[in-house]
C-alpha cells in the first residue's frame, strides 16, 4: 500500500533563519489500521509554531515542518477506523498520539497522558518524527482526528483545533456559563477565541488589553466590558469579582501585575495561563500573600481532549461562533510568522494549500 | 458596665527582643450588644505569632499581644447574643471581625471579607487595636466565637481554631474524602493537623517530610504513606497521582522543588500553600510549563469560615481527632516561641492561663 498523497511540507532547515521555510519531502508515520490520512487544505499559524521555529522552547528536531491547526479531506482510512471514510472533511490539532492505556487516556484526559505525542517535533515509539500541517498531508490515529460540522467552513475550523480548544477546555473545566464572570487577559489569537467562546457559553466577559487599537474589535467580538490595563489601578474596581481569568499572553515581564489580576478573582477563583512563554520567561514570582485575600489559584491547561473538541465544535456550529482570521497561501508562511512575532495579526492567520 | 475580667496580656514592647514578652494591661474593644467576652484559659502558639513578633510580616503595632488559638469561659454576653451564655466554653480563632455586609460575608466566606479584622494587630473601625490571646480575656462579635463540643478538652481545642481550621478549610473545599489521595508537605503544627483531618475525612494520606526523625510519629498520626523528600527523585513514583497537596511549610528556598511536587498531581489537581512565609520569601518562580503536564493549579487559603470551623469541630468530636501538643504556662511563651522558631515543637504548643 502506498500513500495516496505525497508528503511534502515547508520546513525549517537552517535554524539561524527561523522564519525561512523550504519545501521538503518527509516520511510520515507508518500507516496503521486505526489511522486516517488527510490531504491538507488549511493550516492555522499558532504561537507554538513561532516558539518552536525560533527555538524559544528549545532546539527542535530539524528539518521540522510546524503547524497543528489542520483541516483537510480524508484520503485513506485503516481497516479498524470507524469514524471516518475517504472524502470526509476532518481536522487534526496539537496532539497526535498518546498511550491509550493510562488513567488519563481512559478518563478523556488524553491531553494529559504522560506519553502524549505532539503533532510536530514529537516522536512515535518506532522513532518516526512527527511533522506538522504546513504540508500536503498528515496521518493520525483516529482518536486524534476530529470530524468537522458541515456548517463550519474549513478556514474557520482550522484554528479552532488548537487556539480554540486551548481556551475552550479551561472555560469548560472551570464552569464558564450563565452567572459567571470571565476575564480574558490579552486578545490575540487565543484571547479572541476566549472572548467568543466565553460569550457563547453565556458568561459575562471582561476583556483586558493593553492595545487600545483593539478595543472596538473586542466589543464587536462580544465582550461585555473592555478594560485598558494601561490605566493606573485598572484592577481595583473589579476586586473579588471574576470567577475565572484566562491569561492568553505568552510572555511575562518581572513587573507584570499578576497580583493585581489575582485580586480581581472571587473566592477560590482561578487564573489559568494558557499561553506558554519561552523557557527563559517564567511567571512573575508570587508570594502566598497573593492568594490569601480570596483563596485563589493560578494554574495552566494543555490544549484539550477529543471530547472537549467535539463539544467546542458543536458550540461553534450551534451558536455560529466564527474566528476573525486572515488567510494566506502556505508559501507565505514566513510573512504570517513574522507578523505574528511582531504582534500584527488580527487575529489569526490560516494558510491555504498551495503545494503542487 | 465594667468588664468582669481585667485585660492583661504578655506583650512585645521592644521589637529588638522579639520573644521577650512583658505583662501589660490593654484596652479591649468597646463592648457591643452582639459581643461575647471570654476569660481565656488556653491559647495555642502559632507560626503567625512568630512571624508577627519577629517582624517577618512587617512592623506590628506595638505593644502587641499575640495569640489567636483561644479557649476560655464566657463571662459576659451582649443583649443581642443568641448563641452563648455566661459559663459556656467558647473559642476564638485568627479572625475577629468582618464587615458582615459584603458578598463574602453573606456567602459564608467571611474569612475572605476585604474588611476582615485579624484577632491581633488588627484595627476596629473606631481605632481600637486588636490584641490576642496570650492574655486574660478577649471580646468578640459572636460570629467570631465558636462553641466547643464537650468531648474536646480545651488544650486540644485551642490550636484547632487556627492550625486545624487552616488545613481543614482547603481539605473540605477541594474534596478530601474517600477515594481521594491527599499529599501533606511538611509535618509541623499545621501539617500534623492536615494528616489527622485528611485521614478522618477518609482520604488516602501521603505525608512528605525532610525530617526523618518524625517518620514514626507521622505513621502513628495515621498517614498511609510517609515519604522522605531527601531521597533523590522522591516525586517520580507518584507522578499524576495526588488530588490535593497541602503545603504547610512557611519558608521556601529558591531551589525548593515546587515543580516536582506539582508533577505528582492528578489532572487539575491543586497545590495549596497554607503556610505564609516572611514577606521577603516568595514561592520559587514557576514557568507555565510546570502546569502543562496535568493542568494543575497552585493556590492558597486563608484560615476558614465559622461554618467550616463548626464542621471541623464536629469531625474532631465524632472521629476523636486530637492534636499532638505540649502545654506550658503562659509566662513560658518565650520558650515556646523560640522552640517553634528552631523547629523543635512536637507538634503544637498550647499556653495555659497563669495571670493573677
Amino acid at each position: 500500500m502506498s500513500p495516496q498523497v505525497e508528503f511534502k511540507g515547508y520546513a525549517l532547515i537552517d535554524p539561524s533563519k527561523w522564519s525561512d521555510l523550504k519545501l521538503v519531502t518527509f516520511q510520515p508515520k507508518n500507516f496503521q489500521p486505526e489511522d486516517v490520512e488527510i490531504a491538507i487544505t488549511h493550516c492555522g499559524v499558532c504561537g507554538s509554531d513561532l516558539h518552536t521555529l525560533s527555538q524559544g522552547w528549545g532546539e527542535p528536531k530539524l528539518p521540522i515542518v510546524v503547524g497543528h491547526e489542520i483541516i483537510g479531506k480524508v484520503t485513506r482510512v485503516g481497516d479498524k477506523v470507524s469514524g471516518f471514510k475517504p472524502g470526509d472533511r476532518a481536522g487534526v490539532g496539537a496532539q497526535i498520539g498518546s498511550c491509550m492505556k493510562c488513567r488519563a487516556c481512559k478518563s478523556d484526559y488524553e491531553n494529559y497522558c504522560p506519553s502524549e505525542i505532539e503533532t510536530y517535533n514529537g516522536e512515535y515509539p518506532d522513532g518516526i518524527i512527527t511533522q506538522g500541517g504546513y504540508s500536503t498531508a498528515i496521518r493520525a490515529h483516529e482518536r486524534f482526528v476530529f470530524p468537522i460540522p458541515d456548517e463550519i467552513e474549513s478556514a474557520h475550523a482550522a484554528s479552532m483545533l488548537c487556539a480554540g480548544l486551548t481556551v475552550f477546555s479551561p472555560l469548560k473545566t472551570y464552569g464558564a456559563g450563565p452567572g459567571k464572570k470571565v476575564g480574558i487577559v490579552g486578545v490575540g489569537g487565543l484571547g479572541h477565541y476566549a472572548v467568543l467562546f466565553a460569550k457563547a457559553m453565556g458568561a459575562e466577559v471582561y476583556a483586558f488589553t493593553h492595545d487600545t487599537s483593539k478595543i472596538e474589535d473586542i466589543r464587536e467580538m462580544g465582550a461585555h466590558h473592555v478594560i485598558d490595563v494601561n490605566i493606573k489601578d485598572f484592577a481595583k474596581p473589579f476586586s473579588h469579582t471574576l470567577d475565572i481569568i484566562l491569561a492568553t499572553r505568552d510572555s511575562y515581564e518581572p513587573d507584570t501585575p499578576l497580583s493585581d489580576y489575582l485580586s480581581m478573582l472571587w473566592v477560590h477563583g482561578k487564573f489559568i495561563t494558557v499561553g506558554i512563554p519561552n523557557v527563559n520567561n517564567p511567571l512573575p514570582q508570587l508570594h502566598p500573600f497573593a492568594f490569601a485575600g480570596n483563596g485563589c489559584l493560578v494554574g495552566g491547561s494543555h490544549v484539550g481532549s477529543k471530547k472537549e473538541c467535539l463539544e467546542m465544535l458543536e458550540l461553534a456550529r450551534s451558536k455560529n461562533v466564527r474566528p476573525w482570521i486572515e488567510t494566506l497561501p502556505m508559501k507565505q508562511a514566513k510573512h504570517a510568522l513574522e507578523n505574528l512575532n511582531a504582534n500584527r495579526v488580527r487575529y489569526r492567520y490560516v494558510l491555504t494549500q498551495d503545494i503542487n
